[in-house]
């Protein structure tokens, strides 16, 4: 069963595949998330994961607008946590190393550990195509890069420092998403994604939330989100524990239905685990 | 005045203080936030200037983080349109371009325009920063950057294509901070932002917001983090509009301190215009 994510092999995308499927999953990477959809669209694969939220850099905003734009079903999430790794060909040693590439997130967030040990980082567009570069250059001996353990696997890189930036509890949450009419049957449904815009008024907000309250559901997160084009409406992004075919929630939704301009629903599925 | 922001000379981050500011200021550049902030706890200069959200990428919350730990006011904001331009050294014609440097969300952010003319994007650390390695070497004849209108100023470069982005409605928000005793007299205190933090049970979150509501207050937004290090709570990020001096915020800013864990008031400002 084809999984599509964004990446290069080896990507924090593809590890969070691998930590979530058993082995009948062959993830596919694309260059971008549009062609993540695209191939799902296409049915080239069997489900999409894409990355939504991260606890350092914030809402990955462009992959929760795509979710928006396709009527795809969430069935799963994941919550990784991002260990960066310092990778080099097999043999090198940390004293050899003068130069690190790796996307500049990455960089940023292990900035302390190369300043300490005098290594220059050096910008790529993503953590595992770095690691892939740098195996195909065996002439390279002062190179190493950051990038997750999977990418040492795949690419017969040597682990050389492992879990190496400042930040703590760096982690990243995916969804796993299907097309409509692949929802898997009997799948356990704890909690809801939707998304609804409101006329920017005091109290429209309040007045949707009193719903979700009067109807016993528990917010695990909110997010507000101008819309540039109408500056008097905003899109809300609500997770609530609970399942679109609880009584509940689908009375709540049709309240909410009545307060809003417009309502999408995500999905219904497993609640993942930190 | 001395005016810091994160990254090189002619970076988006510039662009918007010297759109907001009159000329006594001179904005001064730092590699990393931490540094912005240190740089006014030290008092080197009078004023911080970070970016907080993205309409594309979302919020930057990495900078959201620092205006947490540190006791600076928030006394403005700003809202620039990214507009993407593709510089090259003076003479060179678009077809000559074979390479283009930037930062790789600026890349994808155009990947259209550079796949329709057949030009290859390389990252680099940020979009300024391309512009000045750019600049210091005569001896490139095919090489471009993706980098503000500004940077082409600064670094003498040509704008060969303006507002080359494929995505419409980018714009960015920064925040403008000063140490606490320096907010100005008179400063119009027109809306306001505050984080707040309540245990995860349902309702509580309802509680907040029943009583911005009942003061009369419009929030203009809402973000929910999770707390990593306790599953069982939620840290809520709020923007309304008000100043910390109306008898409402205030009233309502003692309520929440009953019902709330913590709270913490990042400033009252002018409200930006997109």
């Amino acid at each position: 069963m084809k999984i599509a994510f964004q990446g290069k092999r080896g990507a924090y995308s593809e590890m969070a595949i691998r930590n979530y499927f058993s082995d009948g999953a062959t993830p596919t990477g694309y260059d971008l998330s549009e062609e993540v959809c695209d191939a799902l669209e296409n049915e080239e694969v069997a489900m999409g994961v894409l990355p939504v939220e991260n606890s350092i850099v914030g809402n990955v905003a462009i992959n929760i607008d795509l979710l928006l734009q396709h009527h795809f079903f969430i069935i799963g999430e994941i919550y990784l946590p991002i260990k960066h790794c310092l990778l080099a060909r097999k043999g090198t040693k940390l004293t050899d190393i003068k130069n690190v590439k790796s996307h500049p997130i990455a960089l940023a967030q292990c900035h302390d550990f190369l300043i300490k040990n005098k290594i220059k980082g050096i910008p790529e567009f993503d953590t595992a195509g770095s690691s892939e570069l740098l195996s195909k250059n065996d002439q390279i001996k002062d190179e190493g890069t950051i990038s997750s353990s999977l990418s040492a696997e795949y690419y017969d890189l040597e682990i050389l420092r492992d879990d190496i930036q400042k930040v703590e509890n760096n982690f990243t949450r995916f969804v796993v998403f299907v097309k409509e009419k692949n929802i898997p049957e009997g799948l356990k449904q704890e909690k809801t994604s939707i998304a609804f815009s409101t006329n920017h008024n005091p109290g429209a907000l309040l007045q949707c939330l009193q719903e979700f309250a009067t109807h016993g559901l528990n917010l695990t997160k909110i997010e507000s989100r101008p819309i540039p084009e109408n500056p008097f409406m905003y899109t809300f992004f609500v997770d609530f524990l609970g399942s679109i075919h609880d009584k509940n929630v689908s009375d709540c939704l049709t309240k909410l239905k009545e307060n809003t301009k417009s309502i999408k629903i995500f999905g219904s599925y497993p609640q993942g685990k930190f």
